[in-house]
């Protein structure tokens, strides 16, 4: 085994589509993961095992714009040459946009000051092939103007255990920064920031909001459910094709 | 046989992911084709042989968001009732975005005045996971002022031999009332809107205005090979799948 002495940090920024995928983290079964498909690919090119660390967990089936990631590797060429050598090990389903070489003590995940997801919405009566892979089809329209009323009640530092259960550590508490929905077209969009997310966090509140949009639920039940801080009172939790990890923020040194 | 006296003609705005298909137009052979797959939907309604119209072929690989298609046949139910069954006919990639009957004599491909396209170029360094499928990855970063400029020398009635051959008849004369390029995120989004198009018309122009883009071609060099009216001066022809069929204009009292 070669010294790690000349080993320096990476930090990547990484695309994928998850559908194909039991969700980022490796897994000890034989099931197809992001991670474990990145480790592949820098054992291809060590000859070495290179932990990856990313940001924070995807679901399966979930999707990524901008997920980060970091190893530590030898590496005696260029990150240019490191980051096509990369794409060219990878699955078509998986790509590194930008790559880096960033402070050894660098985390991705310890260090994240706030992460951001999208969640398409397909509002309309048929379903539709261009969009079914990557949205959730909701038939009934939704009002999208009673969602923001009760999304509007997530925003700040709150107890979220009615829309899911911690990944580590018992508390469910976060700060949200922002959840809003848009239209695009035919799509609704909600966009979402928070310093971290509790598992299924995002669906959980998705599936929830759109119980406000179709009228099953009046805003008043939404904030009643969550002010329970239990997760029996959740509403639905949302599918994972339509939920994408956009962008992950650090401090000012590395920021994305 | 039932008599057609019942008759009575739709119309359809139709959506599909082309990827599987070979094109609009049925096929001789066993080749899976959109028309082919309505009109198998209609027969397995009705167990009778429905020709579809549609207002043009696209072709191998293209894309619609808004294809308009028409057909007679003697329903005994409600337009909405029709809709369902076809769209539960039909295989998941295509689908009845609106149904409505239309006069006897309506004609999608005759009566129609105007067809608008959309071409998505994925304009980055790097491949993507989730645009790969539905747009053309071009790496080199292209100038998009230059190919607007280039565009307008397309607008109006001219000779686009150069960029296509006649789908019928002999007439290469067409007339263009909008092309024009614009950003759409990391997407370079084509809009191009004629009465009618030659045969690869869209992905020869986009091909060669990519030239242009890219710097290979200067305006001149592409208004030259335009003048011509010559289908070997084309530059490129774009790949299918970043094309799509978006809407159908029709007179006044069928409008799209």
């Amino acid at each position: 085994m070669r010294s790690h002495r000349t080993a320096r940090r990476y930090l990547a920024l990484i695309e994928y589509d998850g559908t194909a995928y039991y969700g980022f983290q490796r897994q000890r079964k034989s099931q197809p993961t992001i991670q474990g498909e990145i480790e592949r690919a820098l054992t291809r090119l060590t000859n070495q095992t290179i932990p990856v660390t990313g940001s924070g967990r995807t679901d399966r089936g979930v999707h990524a714009t901008g997920q980060v990631i970091s190893f530590a590797i030898e590496w005696q060429h260029g990150t240019e040459t490191l980051q096509r050598a990369l794409n060219a090990n990878l699955p078509v389903d998986i790509v590194v946009l930008q790559l880096d070489v960033v402070d050894s003590n660098f985390h991705p995940r310890f260090d994240a000051k706030s992460r951001a997801y999208k969640y398409y919405i397909y509002n309309q009566t048929n379903r539709s092939p261009l969009y079914g892979r990557y949205t959730w089809h909701v038939r009934k329209p939704l009002n999208i103007d009673k969602m923001n009323m009760a999304a509007t009640a997530l925003i700040g530092t709150h107890d979220f255990a009615t829309f899911g259960t911690p990944p580590q550590g018992n508390s469910t508490t976060r700060t949200l920064l922002n959840a809003h929905w848009s239209w695009q077209d035919k799509l609704l969009v909600f966009d979402i920031e928070a310093n971290a997310f509790l598992y299924r966090m995002v669906r959980s509140i998705v599936g929830s909001l759109k119980l406000v949009g179709d009228e099953t639920w009046t805003i008043d039940e939404f904030e009643a459910a969550f002010k329970a801080c239990d997760r029996d009172q959740c509403g639905t939790v949302a599918p994972p094709q339509g939920l994408y990890l956009t962008s992950v923020k650090y401090g000012e040194t590395s920021d994305q």
